[in-house]
């Protein structure tokens, strides 16, 4: 095991540990580790409600879950000698859930969860459809995870870390805040919004204190969306043996990361969609100096993805174009045909027996492909969503004699602001 | 070999042959051939635009090329005992070039074409920034494809039909008209325009004669969609052995196809993006009567893909969010978050030595996967491309030692209206 | 296509064919075709014992199939400047069935078989447990083969060449006569035989006639085993997009090849064990000057496999020890470690209703995977055989419930030497 | 983290741990832990040779490996109400290296090591090649493994563990004894030996003591070959997810397991031959009742491999015959073959700069496929194997420009007993 850097106490809250991580993004929060070049490092991640969500079977907790407060991340971790515009390379050696603990509280303790956010709370991609709370608890076997709440399922999770990313400099903090400044004014009371400002309530700044933690508070970018950074990319890809290349934008890189996924399906599509865990990550870093303009990379991460993802060699796929529900003809809208492709698979799976929020927990947690199949040929896009059918314990591929019918059990437990 | 029903000489026009196809979607275009049930059959398909594409070094072709004439459609095939509700089984057995036709001027003849429309006629995903024509012409050897336009790259094509469907019911017609012509009313004069309406000019129906044809030119929608018969889909993952099904809409489904492709990434982000080629198909047809209502499949295809793509176990990857290059942010658009992920990759690959057009036609045309990563992480959507390191025959991965530089030789051929 | 340079008349014997063939090898048989380095070409191939095996319901073909009239190959091509020490470079582009004939009398007319040989004729690797001989007759649909015969199975053939080689040298085909005496001498009279001697009966030699046909028949190798020059290799993976390079013994390298494959198992175990078929083959044929000293590769084929072999990504797998069925024990002996993990695959599917045979047939033709999986562990050789689950339409893991029955049908057809 | 039932003190012998393990098979060795059906748990392994083999630069230790001593296990695991009959359920959830321990003596703590065992001590599958002792120290990062011994390759390790058994009758250890002692009285002073008897010196018993230890010490099977009961069957593809189902042969089925792998090609051809190590185990375990005789499986693990195997998509391959190296013909032997093909990659190898003993640790070493490719074709057998080309830091396939040469550094450590 690499030197564990970044030790996190299960038995605390995030922001009571021996080393305090950050929950947004500025470039005046402290390094919280300094390592060399060539370095190889162990550091815990905490799942990226800090514990809010419980293992149960209710979804009051998704209902209710602080926004506000996430993500939990670990670092920052400043590289000895990187340099604005060098690439730092970031190797994921290794991840998984909380090590040595398999039973407890804390999501990443043998357990998961996948949860679909209310629309007054948070919201999602099929939020229109699915306005009210809901959750999945999935229980880990080694590298694959079963679900109560979803019988007839099991599969080896796709494991990789949501959030990871470098600090922006100031002038790109700037840009941020004000691009998104932009964007909310241009419907500041929708529902979910249209993006988050900065926010100082539930701000986590590692080691400040004082006035200098609520200047950074207030400035502070959120951690919801991936940026020029990385950040929040949720891509399902950056499996065990890849490697990252991230642009460095402050003396140091200051790499942060956390959010780690036992499994998720391209898309993250219920926003809570992976299955969220708190655990460990090994990392390797180094840097490529000068290496941003050597190779054109000035924004957004570059990677090569590691060779162990989970293989799956057949696969029920839909597809959907940018026409919406109501018969409204869409310009080459990309999401809009990947809302009705996992809708068109939500109303497949519903022939099998399970609920539409089972289907849609589904989608948004095992390893599913999501492709932007066309992209030009007006006005409609084509956007394909690819289950792999060796997940289920039936047979799910359309046949004469008609679909098998899971028993759905208990169902996903669902919550709802009072009407 | 399978019986072939629909044969096309090379060395006559499209609306010369024995059997006259069709480049419009009417469900009174007369079946051109029907069969059985269960039936296995050949058709031959000529390439989208008629072998107005030339086997050469310039791109005039590609800029005044007739958009009015696609797609030069196979079919329509109706099928023994079909009805609307039932789902169409589609086994596609084998496809590719043209049989027994190494050498001659029809794309599908041992070579086929990818092209970047102008921005005056057709356009493209990244319009704006290559707003003028080009053109690449590969090489076929086996299942390999190589370009003196692109040198330095080869690869196993992912071979597919770009476009595949069943029949509109007069309802379903009227419904697309409708709605992209509401559509198109809200720009009228856009260019590129937003959608396409009925185009007589041009118009090849079958066996329509006369007045009737003159009202289903008139009526026809165009071919360039995807929409709830399946159609213009441009799903890279058809590849041999996939088993598509499709929602009847008419009696007898009238099943058409054509626009193959010998490799296309996904989006064909250029428009003209796959390799475009005429060639052979093999297709199994079935029914499942009532399977519309029985697996809730009521438009848009769903599929089962073959298992012999090739296979790439290593790949180089680029991610982009949904700021414009403006500085703008956008909300959750996929659209140009893949924008933003290609151009990022385009970017890259120049530091190797490749003009930006060969970067954009290579993107569009080798077995390219894109992916909706992230859909909810408001307001950034993330998108990523993958392209497999092993087409290039030099290292394209990040290192320390920098960019290898490739010879880019003659380049893509450019053509451009005069300004 | 490229060019037709070997063209076979399916109507005709392939001793009466336009250009003649040859089923020895021998340096003196002349080149059929001489081909300049970089060409590219098709050549049609005759299934192995040409014609001699019936499309029905009956084994008596195999029980007295025609050994000594074995392979039918399409060749010599002489390659222009190819010289005694160098490498020639294989590109195997593309093959299949015989294309346009779907239904006819002759292998490889959308249809092959596989045989058991009769121990008194032939044998196979489990002839002491299956002395008598049988046939499964495959129809293809596209890339997948189903059988009558072995019901409830159906898969994506692995297609390839089961035999290419370049000729002998006049000293190496001495060695070949002379070892492979030697070995004979040691029990002359051993059913099945140890090896095949020189058999001028059933010998077609190309274009050679009288006392040099006479001369060369009475001297040539048979095509049974592979040998330093390839041959019979029946490789599975030399699959499309294959590289291959073989060492070069005479000038022109006199490359020839045959014995096309639909699909086959690691070991091709029941002898006329692969899918059997004439068809085509595309081969592009290069040479590196010199490559046998600068690569190392005096003798047997190197190979970079092509990359889109079926894909399958579960399978139920057996392991089998080098202990003999009466319980002696062997030292390392990896053939009897394999023969005992397939019979302990036959045992198991027998249990799911197959007879012995039809298991045998299917573990011979379908793509199954045969490793030696420990060779040092003295005395016990480990090797394992996998089969993939997904060619199966029941489930065929082990579980609680108990193995599916399957409906075995008729059976495969079997016939016997009286007794 | 399961719970930790077999606990494994890095700073102790293998002898002087809490539960001590044992090192021979025997119905009457004790069980160390007994686990309820369905129970999962974690225990540590000891690597086999518990600490004889250093992280250093010399191979003195593998010249005298004390292979009495061999292989330190951990179990035996008592299942509640397996009976002899029964089909035990073994899935193998996680492995790795030692948990929390990344540097340190003991093979596992960061580190492996695979050697050639010297002829007069063990010896191996190329032993009258390479009659001398030979080692390669890897190093781990995260899954992949890299070596000071054998500079320009890097590769995902294909972890698993080598052995894993359940125990054997009374009956069935007499067996063992009764072939094995038979083939040994062939040959008794061979060197190598044919197979290894009973050894009382070094036999480690679990909690067994006095007479009883005495008794079952001189009657217990050595571990080195795999039998009836699974044991060293050393199969690569064992990896993460696997579910094996062993034969049972004495109440509690009495599981046993250890010489975890990190990597290892196919065969582990040089007897110590794939990256060794300690580290710990995640099972999962259960019963099918009546198993054995409901699918047929009396002796030999059948299995369905794990889906995270690491990918690779391009190979370098190798094909060898059953002659030997003196020119003798034999009869259908695939473990000359795989020699053959083993010495013919060896060769080819050496060309691009390694010694033939860097190459072979690498065959030994690397996930390799070795494939039994063809067994019939009298008298030779084929044999081939595949090197991943990517687990090079160089080009490794033919070309006209002939082969890079690597700088093969320091080379592997060799030792060897005086002349």
């Amino acid at each position: 095991m690499p030197e564990l850097l970044f030790p996190l106490d299960s038995a605390k809250k995030f922001n009571e540990q021996q080393i305090i991580g950050h929950n947004r993004w500025h470039p005046d929060i402290p390094p919280a580790v300094t390592v060399k070049r060539g370095a190889t490092f162990r550091a815990h991640c905490r799942e990226w409600f800090d514990g809010a969500i419980h293992n149960d079977d209710s979804a009051g907790d998704i209902l209710n879950a602080p926004l506000q407060n996430v993500h939990c991340l670990s670092g920052p971790f400043a590289v000895d000698g990187a340099e604005p515009g060098d690439l730092l390379i970031v190797d994921i050696l290794d991840l998984g859930p909380i090590p040595q603990e398999d039973s407890g509280p804390l999501a990443g303790q043998g357990w998961g969860y996948t949860g679909i956010f209310a629309k007054l709370n948070g919201g999602g991609f099929l939020t229109d459809q699915f306005p009210d709370a809901y959750k999945a608890i999935w229980d880990f076997a080694g590298q694959t995870a079963t679900s109560r709440h979803i019988p007839g399922v099991k599969y080896t999770g796709i494991v990789h870390p949501g959030l990871m990313g470098t600090a922006p400099s100031a002038p790109l903090l700037a840009t941020w805040n004000s691009r998104e400044g932009a964007l909310i004014a241009t419907d500041p009371n929708r529902v979910p919004p249209l993006a988050l400002p900065p926010e100082p309530d539930g701000a986590i700044l590692g080691s400040l204190t004082g006035d200098e933690f609520n200047r950074v508070a207030a400035e502070a970018a959120r951690t919801a969306p991936p940026r020029e950074n990385g950040g929040n990319q949720d891509i399902k890809n950056l499996t065990k043996g890849t490697r990252v290349f991230y642009p460095v934008f402050v003396p140091g890189a200051n790499l942060s990361f956390g959010d780690l996924h036992f499994s998720q399906g391209d898309g993250e599509i219920t926003f809570c969609g992976a299955i969220e865990m708190g655990g460990f990550i090994d990392l390797h870093v180094d840097v490529i100096k000068g290496g941003m303009q050597t190779y054109g990379v000035y924004e957004n991460a570059i990677f090569v993805p590691g060779n162990t993802a989970p293989q799956y060699s057949e696969w029920i796929a839909f597809s959907g174009t940018s026409v919406t529900l109501d018969g409204e003809q869409k310009y080459l809208d990309s999401d809009l045909a990947y809302q009705r492709a996992c809708l068109h698979a939500i109303d497949y799976l519903t022939k099998f027996g399970y609920s539409p929020e089972q289907a849609y927990l589904l989608l948004g947690s095992a390893p599913v492909e999501g492709r932007l199949s066309g992209v030009v040929d007006i006005p409609n896009s084509c956007a394909t969503v690819y289950i792999p059918t060796a997940i289920f314990d039936f047979p799910v591929t359309p046949s004469a004699s008609g679909p098998h019918r899971v028993d759905p059990g208990m169902g996903a437990p669902r919550a709802s602001f009072a009407g």
